[in-house]
């Protein structure tokens, strides 16, 4: 035993938050203060299969509570993993970004391994969770909110009455999957049309390339030529440059993103009047570009008259609807794995 | 007093359910075993105001406490009100088929008549718990659901966890604004697009009008002719007539509708994950013509796997999905107005 090791009445609690992503697997410890301790990344290495991707998050757990048990009791281990899948099971249906993952129980597996309890949710809930807590939910009078993560796909986590909504097995709030064009793009869900395939930064990246295949769009296709020969990708990050800089063909990509967006969140905004829509994810550094066109056809569609951008240092005001970009930035999925046995436990 | 007058001790409990429609206003009263024991039914006499209404009702109301007083004990008031109306105040935000009731406060106008506190709900609401808790919700396992109603517009209510879905402010479940084409027909919400304007009765009709009005739809043209000869108008069930006899325009319309409808409900399953979506109103007596469509479309565009038809003769089964023509019948909404005191009351 180390000399300077706490004694247990000493020990603060630290949370183990774990965000499973198609490319990258990345584990944190927090303490109660949701203060970040240390974190591990390692890439998820899909092409060995679910039970090598569980040997590596378990190697990384074990290696944070070495570390950091001596002063700290661990209270706990959350994990973020993408959907579809079934709740609290964490049984996956077919993830797009997981593929060989079909059917693979992660609950059952991790606490196996581990021989600890850890609670799995949903990528989007857990980033929920975290804007909830952490974020903009803060300020926000009310205990129920949406938050829409536009990343490599759209996820959605929806809080209803200090709840996370899961559905009858897990598989609400899968937001990316409204129909917002009859017939549109298809679907890895499947599906055609679904919101995922017009606003992700998959979409926008995709958008920007039929653009330059179409040809015309001169400032893409000379930019997107050098970021490959560069970096090996052309992103909606780079689109985004442009777009600022002026390139309308780039605006008008962003535009379109955000109008598909609005016609999705008026029928959230429709159908459950909550007080707070939160838009995360990679593609909420373009706010300023499809913002606009997002609240135009929001407006247009949606049935609530006190729709709201945040107003300059307004505090928020209860009845009116709010949809706002996300606090959290890129961890707010890592933190709210965090936070999910406390949130169990009823302590959030 | 009446000399057969029963005591206190021994009287039943009686209450009183309003279904305030554009056209007609009905008022019944129920007994605890949701017996109907009398109803009136007066046109709605919208032209003159809501004021007048409001006697109108609370004569028909105090009609029915001095029949049924004697015998019974008068449990609660509930009034189902056309949307969007604020809950739980009843305040009227421009109300379609209401016209001149914007901003007027039901609930309070009506309990200063009576003198007794009401209940107010949406009228979809009010036919969504009727339907749980006497239609096809009965069987079904779990306590959460989404009723449909296809009539002049289209209504939702949505019951999560034993509870009707308000949101923030009463102005959750407008299922018939779920946008399902991008700039679609214009919609009394301001809107575009919305389903209200492809899957309800209104809808079903201006679709037979506009191929009457394009020529080559024969039957139709000649059919409509004649119903508004004779009856002054040609409705969705004249038009499931003639698709019954196998005129192909007017299957088609149908099957448009129940696209639409699988559109939006492919949102509502992705979104909510709920056990049972149920499809009430007028339209579903076309049930036969709209559904191999709807479900078609469903389970092209939704991501649950488990999305059934009832089964003839099967049991529900827990954790799969279903989407059933309503049981209540065109009643729903008058029985869910008389339910709403029990439920207030948490005796549902």
């Amino acid at each position: 035993m180390k000399q300077n090791a706490a004694t247990s009445a000493e020990k603060g609690r630290v949370t183990i938050g774990i965000d499973l992503g198609g490319t990258n697997l990345r584990i944190a410890a927090f303490d109660s203060a949701w203060k970040r301790l240390d974190s591990i990344t390692v890439p998820t290495r899909v092409a060995d299969g679910p039970t090598e991707v569980v040997r590596d998050m378990c190697d990384s757990i074990d290696r944070l509570r070495q570390q950091w048990g001596a002063n700290y009791e661990l209270f706990g281990v959350g994990i973020g993993a993408p959907g579809p899948l079934e709740l609290p099971s964490g049984r996956f249906y077919r993830p797009p970004n997981l593929p060989g993952f079909d059917a693979f129980v992660l609950k059952d597996v991790v606490e196996a391994n581990l021989r600890i309890p850890v609670i799995v949710e949903k990528d989007a809930n857990a980033a929920a969770l975290a804007e909830w807590k952490s974020g903009v939910g803060k300020q926000m009078p009310g205990n129920s909110m949406c938050m829409l993560t536009l990343g490599t796909g759209v996820g959605a986590g929806i809080i209803l009455d200090r709840k996370i909504w899961h559905g009858m097995i897990g598989m609400g709030g899968e937001g990316g999957h409204i129909p917002v064009v009859e017939d549109g793009f298809p679907c890895g869900c499947g599906g055609r049309g679904c919101l995922e395939q017009y606003a992700s930064a998959t979409a926008i990246g995709r958008a920007a390339t039929l653009a330059a295949a179409r040809g015309g769009a001169t400032a893409i296709s000379r930019l997107m030529g050098r970021r490959i020969q560069e970096h090996g990708e052309f992103t909606a990050r780079d689109l985004a440059g442009l777009a600022r800089d002026g390139d309308d063909v780039s605006r008008q990509i962003f535009a379109d993103a955000g109008k598909y967006l609005g016609m999705a969140l008026a029928m959230l905004v429709n159908v459950f009047n909550l007080p707070l829509y939160v838009i995360g994810g990679g593609v909420v550094s373009g706010w300023d570009l499809f913002a606009p066109r997002m609240f135009e056809e929001l407006r247009r569609l949606s049935y609530i008259y006190c729709l709201t951008e945040p107003e300059k240092d307004q505090p928020f005001t209860a009845g009116k609807t709010y949809v706002v970009p996300a606090a959290t930035g890129p961890d707010a999925g890592l933190l709210g794995a965090a936070m999910l046995p406390y949130l169990e436990a009823g302590l959030l």
